[in-house]
Order: structure tokens, then sequence, then C-alpha cells
């Protein structure tokens, strides 16, 4: 492993994940949509803090069906898209293929598991900057750590996994930073802990997230909704400690004015991320017991803004 | 009863009221803000539905320590100004004198009571329409009607009384419509199922009530906040059925849109009535055991939004 690489999803996310391991002499195999007709032209760049990096021509395809079947299929798109994912897999996976799904959100690598196309399934949480400049331009200006875990259908901690550890070390040798997760289900909730409170109050409310913490109000709005997050993760059996919770407000105060995905969505009027970021994990919670009842707030007032874009 | 009655805060609401009084004979003294100087040169008019009113002259004052000591106080001002009224109350009262608190909200009975400048004190609902068009100049738009009952300090049911009759009665000569209720605090909850959903989901998302209803998630969310102040109300004793629930949200989809007043606040910028509408019921239920999650999410978000217009 690997042999041939496929990016179902190549905007900003995709496009720079798929460009590192081009650079590291993978064969990468890149699904476009409305980009297809100028990288197939002018091909792929990608400004980079790290090392910019440009391909005049790589494997683009404007569809999955024209694409090989690979060993592994890295999944980034957004997860407002993931009602077409069994159509993008289907061609591109058989019973050895890994998918990788790098995406915000809880249950999508359910999702993938449960079509059964393929073999292993594994989830990445990105913590990257990365914004679209043009068609097949791409800005890197932060970060780029990966934290990847396998995904099992009981969703219990797996530990660590030969795939799993094939697919960091292919990262690693790209330059990109790689943790390894015992139990994807807690990394995700723990990245919940700082989604649900702040992409949804920066969105709803147009302001950054210095502003959500200078005022009493929304801060302690945030913290409760942190600790519905910690009890959704406690139904199942995932224990996210207070003083997790408070090393997220300390970290988000020292954060410069920032935009989160989904503030920047509402500023474009972008469909939002709701189901993967709220739907899901207050769902998954009711359903063991246990409600969510600001986040559910949250989530509907969200879901009245989404509307009102289309 | 009445001999002297003055109103305090003659803004739309308070001066309507007033002109109805003082065009039934009575003796009427405004107490006026920014309005002063216009209404004591060309007086106060009101444009009404129910037949135009113009005082050339009328007992007009800028402060409540130039106004005499009268038999009936009518307290129009908004909630957002109840820090003040000790100092609006004391020059007008004696112990002989009513406290009629026509305002939105919670709680603003407790207040005046506790001040104890006076003797009795109701509260009352306005069922009206009215803005201002210009110094000392107001429209009226519809209805009028208002629910009037008293208040007394072990916050039970009082039942009919003396006062509220003659205070009843002398609206009811001057064409106002009234209802006498046997228990104010029922009626101010009653009142809080509308106010707690739809003033501040309408402000918060600069939609009319057509908007929030014709939308499944906010439409679901409007229900479950009056869920939480028919619990609320239950804390305290007092019974609002589902059937009440029910006729609300019917009774609301009849509306043409609608812009509540804490909209049109957020709209133009001003202090939203948050004390009132939600802090108070929200304390007041917590107080008793009983919290309001959802609804402590929109009033933390409100909290913010008002902040942001300072």
């Amino acid at each position: 492993m690997p042999g041939k690489i496929a990016i179902i999803g190549s905007g900003a996310i995709g496009a720079f994940y798929g460009a590192r391991l081009l650079q590291a002499g993978n064969d990468v195999h890149f699904l476009f949509h409305s980009d297809i007709d100028h990288v197939r032209r002018h091909g792929l760049r990608v400004d980079s803090v790290d090392g910019d990096m440009s391909y005049p021509t790589v494997n683009a395809y404007d569809s999955a069906e024209k694409m090989p079947v690979c060993d592994l299929v890295i999944v980034a798109t957004k997860s407002t898209q993931n009602h077409l994912l069994a159509d993008l897999l289907r061609p591109v996976c058989n019973e050895n293929t890994t998918v990788l799904l790098l995406q915000n959100g809880l249950n999508g690598e359910r999702l993938i598991h449960d079509m059964g196309f393929g073999g292993p399934v594994l989830g990445g949480l990105c913590f990257v900057c990365c914004n679209k400049l043009g068609p097949g331009h791409i800005a890197h200006l932060e970060n780029g750590r990966i934290i990847i875990g396998q995904y099992r259908k009981d969703e219990q901690p797996v530990g660590r996994t030969e795939v799993q550890e094939n697919v960091a070390v292919m990262f690693e040798k790209a330059g990109i930073p790689i943790d390894r997760t015992p139990d994807l289900i807690l990394s995700r909730w723990h990245k919940l802990l700082w989604n649900m409170p702040f992409n949804g109050l920066c969105a709803l409310l147009n302001a950054t997230t210095d502003r959500i913490m200078a005022n009493q109000a929304t801060r302690d709005l945030a913290y409760a909704i942190m600790q519905e997050t910690q009890a959704g993760a406690r139904a199942l059996g995932r224990d996210l400690p207070d003083a997790t919770l408070d090393a997220i407000m300390e970290f988000t105060d020292t954060l410069a004015p920032y935009k989160p995905s989904m503030m920047l969505d509402a500023i474009n009027k972008r469909d939002m991320e709701l189901e993967g970021i709220y739907g899901e994990p207050i769902r998954t919670a009711k359903e063991l017991g246990v409600e969510m009842p600001r986040s559910e707030t949250l989530y509907r007032e969200l879901q009245f803004l989404n509307a009102s874009y289309k």
C-alpha cells in the first residue's frame, strides 16, 4: 500500500492533500467538479506555507465512473454532499479498497461502512486552513495535521491497526503530520466540543470567535453547549473531562478573531454542514436518552438560516 | 375614583390610553420625555381607527417631580426602563394611589409593589397596535383591549376586586374594551406563551411570524419553547393546557406577516425587552427547579444581539 489513490472531491482540502501525496510520488487520481476544464488545460497549483506545488498535468476526472478502482479512496467532499457518496464510491471501490473520510461532523464513517462497497473505513479530522483562490488554484495557509482512526461497526475503541498505520505513514512521507487515535468516535466528539458551540454561534450571530467569547451571555452559552456535547459523548461511554472543556475555552480565548467554516458558509450563503455537526450528534445522543436542548435550539435556528439562502 | 390620573411614559401606548381617558373627561397628567417641547407648543394628536383625537393643550410635564400626587398612576414605560421607576413613581404616589402597570413581561408588578410607595398595584396586558408618527403624534391602528388584574404579594389568584373593577369601568367609559382576570400571574404567563417563542425568534432571525411558522425547524422550536413556558407556569401552580398551546399555534398561522415588538426593536437597533420577556420568567422557573434551556439559549443569543447595538 498504497497503489492507486482516488481523491473524491478535489476542493481546497482534497486538492491540497492530493497534491502533497502526488509530490511524494504516489499515483493520485482526482475527481473534480466545476474546475475540471481548467485543470485539464492548466493543471493544479497549490500555494502553500510549507512549499508551493504546481502540476501542469494531473489525472483529473469529471466522473467517478471514469476513474480506476483504487487501493485508497480519500473522500474530501463537504458532509452536505453525503447523499451523493454511494454513486461516487461504487466505481472506485472493491473489497480491498480502504476508504478514508476527511470530513467534519459525526457518523460519516458509519454511512460509508454501511454502503458495503469496500474494505476498511478510516476517518480523519483535519486541522488545516486551506481555501480556493480560483479554478485549480488552492492556498494552504496554516497547519495540515490529521488525526486518523479506524472505524469499526460496533463503534467501540479500535486501538492501533495496520491499515491505520499504513495510511499514516503514507501521509507522513508526504510531509503531513499525523496523530493516530485508538478511538475515532472519541476523537470525533472531542472535535465536536469546539464545533458545536463555535461554528453555530458564529454563523448565527455573524460574529467572530473573539466576540462570542467577550460577551458573557454567549460565552456562558458556548460552555453550556459544550457540556451537552460532553453528556452526549458520555452516553456513548466516552469521557471528555471538564479540564478538556476548560482547555478549549482557554484556547479559544487565545485565537485571533476567527471565522469558523460554518460562518464562512453563512457569509457566502453556502449550504452549512448542519447534519454532520448538529443533526447527527443530537440524534445519536437522543437515541441513548440524552437531550441536547441548547444545541437543538441552535440547530433549528441554523436550519432556518440555511433554508433562507435557497 | 378616579380623580387625578398620571401617565408615566407617554410613548405610543401611554399617550393613546391617556388621550382616551382625557376624551372621557378625566383629569390626566402626562409625563413626556423627548416630545415635551413639541407637546407644550402643539399639544397631542392621536390618529385612531376608532376616532381621531386632538388636544391643543394637555397637562404635560418633563419631570415626575413637577407632577401632582395622583389617585391613579398608569405606568406605560418600556420594561427596559424599569430601573428608573422608583424615581418616577415616588413623586406621584401616596398610600392611597393605585398603580396600573401597562407593560410586557413578568414581575414588573412585584417590583412596583416592593417599592412600597402606594396602595394597590394592578397589571394590564395590552392588545393594541400603536406607533409614534412624530413628536406628540400617535397612530392607533388596531384593537386596544386590556386584560386587567390585581397584584398581591403572595402571587396567588386574587379574584375580582373593587379596585380592579373601578379601573376597568373607568377604561370602559373611555371606550376601551376590558377583560378582568382573577389571576394576573396566570394571564402574564398566558401572554408569555406567545411572546417567548415569537418575539425572540422573529428578532433573532429577522423574520416575520409567517416565515417562522412556515419553516418546520423553527415551527417545532416555537412549540418546544411554548412547552417550556407551560412548564414554568406549572411550577407556579398555573395550568396552561396543551389545547391553549395548540390554539396559539393556530392563531399565529392565521396572522398576516407580522413583526412582533421585539423584532421592530431589533430592526431599529433599540433596546429589546429581554429581562421582562426572558430573564424574569427563566429565573422565576429556575428558582422553582424548572429549567427552560431552549428559552435560555434564545435569551443569551438575543443578549448578544442587543449588546451589539450599543
